[in-house]
């Protein structure tokens, strides 16, 4: 009786669910220390201490009505204004409070520019691997997600055959760097061939085509590598941003949307914006977060513990065989199957009490992603189990 | 360039910023105190002080990561067992934690109950007159809403009509009692006739109906008047409750979902309400709100507060002439138009520096919408333009 969309959803979910059932299984036969669980990217380093500063100095500061009532559905003014100064600084970019809506974290901001952007049949292009979540974020706006094939070799987008895939129907291109699932960063040079195609295509077929840069790992960048700002190189670039990962924030659900001045139809797409975020149901982003986070644009949480389970996950898996790239960023690593069928690699994995997810479910089969936001004790335990694996496998 | 659908949302918002800078013209030339901006539903009667204890008290006991970070799409376990308590004490069911889905407000949880159900075409019906929203919700998922008209002698439900109207393709019925914008509570006559119209046409068209109560007034009822709880009297009853009214945290975005057991398709109902929390780009209803709300439920905004904006506004307008239901609950006052045309008083009003709402906005012409939750002094110093205004239209 629910929704037949809904109803295949469902179905599909049961999967999912079933995993994290045989997890919590295998936790309760062998004890959750040593079930090694690398299936989930729940950061588990600490938010910074300034959020806590920032929560106690704003009760203090505020009236209780400043703190928790309605606002502009796009969000504070004073906010949008602290994070378009912040921009600025970092990107030597103009930005103002009214190139700013604050959104219900990055998905809330993606589901509200999409829903914003595309009629029935509209074409999104992604290139795999991809956070599967798009393919149902296109879904809930009846768009049409195109999927651009993996270039294995270093994971950036494989632009030859994206070039083939814009069309017409071509609405909006979403990426995501540093990458889920590989933590590639995409280079200065992939974005702009990439902005350079999407130019020539507009102009070909008289459209605007808008790049969304999912951004909720931007700030997850090692070795002080740089991560290229879209709205740098193309005009129709909007950002989604997300402080889950960059304050440890998931749970609060706080991001923002940033729409430039010089994309396309500017006016009809703040406006539109600002609508889709009220009659969604998201109505406005959390109030007192929206204050929080204009306090803590500075802070950081400690990169460093992700790095060295960077380094120990990469080299230890390295050594015993594993083909990988280094991930310059994020909290992932994606890593070749040692034998074809990564599905069964992850169910024979499981029988380590290691839990991964199939590329499959990124788009790209024959690969796992392993994410490494655990606590580092939980990867040196897990390394012999990965060994055993691939031995095993020879 | 944006969505069709969205450009038509564009043009119509237009006229309602026309009206919101329109006040803040106003403001300007006459002083803030000087403008009554009756116009919309913002509390102003402050979170009692339990909430910021909570806050306070959460951020000391818990671990950050317990506090910011990520937990099931539906919501703390311990959060929604302590909900679905609540609950049974006040009306005698059994919920459990698998009953209670934690959402973004109650426009978070009517989005995730529409998306659930609705496939393309069906039809929801409501009572007029009805929050304006529930039109966009509606067609977020292509479904058509279907408006019995108002029975204006005392806004009850017009039965009479409601049950012609029903068909094969009724999916759904949202009622919101305390009403906005009447404030008038559906009495419990209304409920149980309500329901056995549903459960013969049920019978009649083998079909599930499912009534949607939306309830972020349930707190606000005064002279201890009953709000009927729906599941007592309907099987497909789901409820939307939001803590925006009944704790003052509207700018929070928390509020739950309640699906009973006895729920046709029980088991996809909350599969899928989960689903499309997580789709929808909620992901999860606020992370640290939903622990404060959790230690509040028992806590109560100054309803007389209200209750005497209520007073001063009914007997005052009353005494003027003007005609109206006296409100039983939440902050609002419908009020006929002392002249047919509802949008030319509200002009004429606004002529007074008094805002309020035509009620053709709620699928009712002929009256007005007016919000009294503002100052007890902004209603004393609005009361003479009101009466001026209904003498020079005599």
């Amino acid at each position: 009786m629910i929704a037949t969309k809904m109803q295949v959803q469902v179905e599909n979910s049961s999967v999912i669910r079933a995993m994290f059932e045989e997890g919590k299984r295998l936790a309760a036969i062998h004890g959750a220390e040593n079930v090694f669980d690398f299936s989930l990217g729940n950061p588990n380093v600490e938010a910074p201490p300034e959020v806590k500063l920032a929560i106690i100095d704003i009760l203090n500061e505020y009236e209780a009505m400043d703190i928790h009532g309605y606002m502009n559905n796009s969000g504070y003014e004073e906010v949008r204004d602290a994070i378009a100064d912040s921009i600025n600084k970092k990107f030597a970019t103009s930005f103002t409070q009214n190139n700013i809506i604050m959104t219900v974290g990055a998905a809330g901001g993606l589901n509200v520019i999409l829903k914003t952007l595309l009629n029935p049949g509209d074409e999104v292009i992604t290139f795999a691997p991809y956070f599967g979540e798009y393919r149902n974020y296109v879904s809930n706006y009846d768009g049409v997600l195109v999927v651009v094939s993996p270039k294995t070799t270093d994971f950036q987008p494989n632009l030859a055959e994206f070039k083939d895939k814009v069309t017409p129907r071509t609405k909006a291109v979403i990426i995501c760097s540093p990458n889920n699932p590989t933590g590639v960063i995409y280079s200065e040079d992939t974005i702009i061939k990439l902005a350079d195609i999407l130019r020539a295509k507009q102009k070909e077929f008289s459209t605007d085509i808008y790049i969304i840069s999912d951004e909720p790992y931007r700030e997850l960048a090692y070795d002080d590598a740089k991560v290229p700002y879209l709205p740098q190189y193309y005009d129709n670039a909007v950002v989604g941003y997300s402080f889950s990962k960059s304050l440890s924030l998931p749970g609060e659900r706080i991001g923002y949307l940033v729409i430039p001045d010089q994309a396309s139809d500017f006016e009809n797409l703040i406006s539109g914006a600002n609508i889709a975020t009220r009659i969604l149901g998201f109505v406005n982003a959390p109030s007192l977060f929206q204050r929080v986070i204009a306090r803590c644009l500075d802070a950081k949480v400690d990169l460093e513990a992700y790095n060295r389970n960077r380094e120990l996950l990469y080299y230890g898996l390295t050594s015993f065989g594993y083909q990988c790239a280094k991930p310059e960023g994020a909290f992932y690593m994606f890593v070749k199957s040692p034998i074809a069928d990564e599905v069964e690699f992850c169910r024979l994995a499981k029988q380590k009490n290691i839990l991964i997810v199939p590329g499959s479910s990124f788009g790209c089969p024959g690969y796992v992603r392993i994410a490494y936001c655990v606590a580092y004790k939980t990867i040196e335990r897990a390394l012999p189990g990965f060994k055993a694996l691939i031995e095993e496998l020879k």
